[in-house]
């Protein structure tokens, strides 16, 4: 078992009730009162975990509102060999605040099992505790444009990752990957038209402290950050760059992503997002991604197995060249992508729910 | 961490040195004096079992010899997921007798990372003991030949596995095959000419005793053991069927395993062995196997993550039906394999060193 992030501590020993979404939990009723709400669901795939994030996200407060004692939940997870899998939830205002954990996969199958035959109690401690904020820093680096060194094409990462392992993948892989194609740039014999500014984020993983310190931070010159990237998705293979920006903006990158051909890696169709990007939305900032191979990130995700022994070096240069060459071709290229419409600014409730990892 | 089984407890705080094999723990001589001997390997493939599992049978006598106070090893696994494998060692009746434990694959690296930079010291502690022995029994089922039941075709699991998940895969998954294929030719219009004996072996794992057993009670009737089974390499989907006889064996079964072309399994060249079934070698029992994929059985095995989720019904079903088939074969056809030249007698050394699972 696994404490969700931000969960209060606390102990339960009570009776198990099984549902599958927030809805279900919500339906309960007095039959949840008193009781441990377990949220189970299916996911199988990389691409279920937006649809079942809410779980953790909400699941706690869903359950403490129809009297639940405590919330678990099966791990969002691909994999798991009996390793649970944390990340991210939040206390609604308007609920008490009961412990919220996450079992290992093959756990919460045997509690389905379990709950098939019968009654089943369970009994929970956790020990958690939020301390007080501490001072903590974004790690911003420039390399200056030769031109137009006040706009700005950022590739960013996060610093943090939750202290069940080391975070390599999450987000270890991402900072490095930046890093590398921040110092590639720099290393050309002379700098591109615009400012490359890498930034390594503090606090993606338990309220996007970072990201929205940046924001703030740099808000007169959101204008002209020209594009953003968030690499956090694993060191898988790369497989594809997305952009999201207004419309033409495909036809205006496309050209100049030649190089990639040559690690077969193209620009196709889909969005692009981060959640430390999530602040700078409301202006209208272009967003790409180079996107690597998630088969099996969600085995590893926020859990205790990721570690370092399952970074490819070999991957993560060829993300690195990736993110370089996409960068390198907005900071030179004549124009700017045109603008995405901006996205309604994220309130509180919004940004303890990053779309992605 | 997990201790080995078999393994004293005792804990200690020590500088740690690597060895790659027995040999190599051998050759540190004083340097291992007062140290913790880590036993890493490049285990990645199920075949690599047993070039490494000496490490785990042997290692912590092979240690304590020079001097270790006590020993780790990486797990014997080709996954982990951060979940160490546990498996028997045994003492040799010359050396100290100290802990023994794996770690996770993941340990094992940082821990080979952590010692090319200088030394690294580890306490552990484990808290097992050896408990008095205590009565089991082996289970024995009978589907009474019709012409000579004397004459028995031995299909066998067994019935432990290790604290750490549920054993189904090691070896629920077996005991559920041969008991279904038992049922299956149970239900047969008539009984096959010869006898077929369901066995479920206690005590595999640590010592076969329940092997031993049935070999030291059923040793006048071992000559008229035609030919013997174990299920013991979990339920992937089933491939083939091996066979030990005396030369000819396999061109007298193959013709009665035409109906297991609709399930894709043939006859194939191959050993077939048990660790509960070794004590019959000295009688010259003929071995069958109906040998899974075990292209995922190592990331499991003899881990926390060796749970119910893991087997599939259609895998298990067909493992079931393949192995009914052989057995059925081999209690109906005429004659009886030739039998293999005996192996030698197994000695209490070589029976702590279980050829497979």
């Amino acid at each position: 078992m696994t404490a969700l992030g931000n969960s209060v501590g606390g102990s339960a020993s009570a009776e198990v009730v099984e549902a599958r979404s927030l809805a279900e939990a919500a339906s309960l009723g007095a039959a949840a009162r008193g009781k441990i709400v377990f949220f189970n669901h299916t996911m199988s795939a990389p691409e279920d975990y937006g649809k079942f994030i809410e779980m953790r996200t909400r699941g706690p407060s869903a359950a403490a509102r129809v009297g639940a004692v405590a919330m678990l939940m099966r791990s969002l997870a691909t994999g798991s060999l009996r390793s649970p899998h944390t990340g991210m939830t939040s206390y609604d205002p308007d609920a008490p605040r009961i412990p919220g954990a996450a079992i290992s996969t093959e756990d919460a199958d045997l509690l389905h099992r379990l709950l098939r035959r019968g009654p089943v109690r369970v009994r929970l401690s956790l020990g958690c505790r939020m301390l007080p904020d501490a001072d903590s820093a974004n790690v911003v680096a420039d390399v200056r444009g030769r031109e137009k060194p006040e706009e700005v094409v950022l590739i960013g990462a996060h610093l943090d990752s939750w202290d069940l392992a080391q975070g390599a993948n999450d987000d270890g892989a991402g900072v490095a990957m930046v890093m590398e194609a921040g110092r590639v740039i720099a290393a050309l014999p002379q700098h591109p038209r615009r400012t490359v500014r890498v930034v390594l984020f503090m606090n993606e993983e338990n309220g996007l402290a970072g990201g929205k310190g940046y924001a703030a931070a740099h808000q007169g010159e959101l204008g002209r950050h020209v594009a953003a990237l968030e690499a956090d998705s694993g060191a898988g293979p790369p497989l594809a760059v997305r952009l999201r920006s207004g419309d033409g903006g495909s036809s205006m990158l496309a050209p100049w992503l030649a190089p990639l051909a040559s690690l077969g890696i193209e620009l196709r169709e889909g969005d692009a997002s981060g959640a430390d990007l999530s602040p700078l939305d409301p202006s209208g900032v272009p967003l790409f991604a180079v996107h690597p191979d998630v088969t099996h990130y969600f085995d590893i995700h926020h859990s205790a197995a990721d570690t370092f022994d399952k970074i490819d070096p070999g991957n993560l240069a060829r993300n690195a060249a990736a993110i370089a060459v996409v960068a390198y071709a907005l900071a030179e290229m004549p124009g700017t992508l045109p603008r995405p419409a901006p996205k309604p600014s994220h309130d509180k409730q919004d940004v303890t729910r990053p779309a992605a990892h």
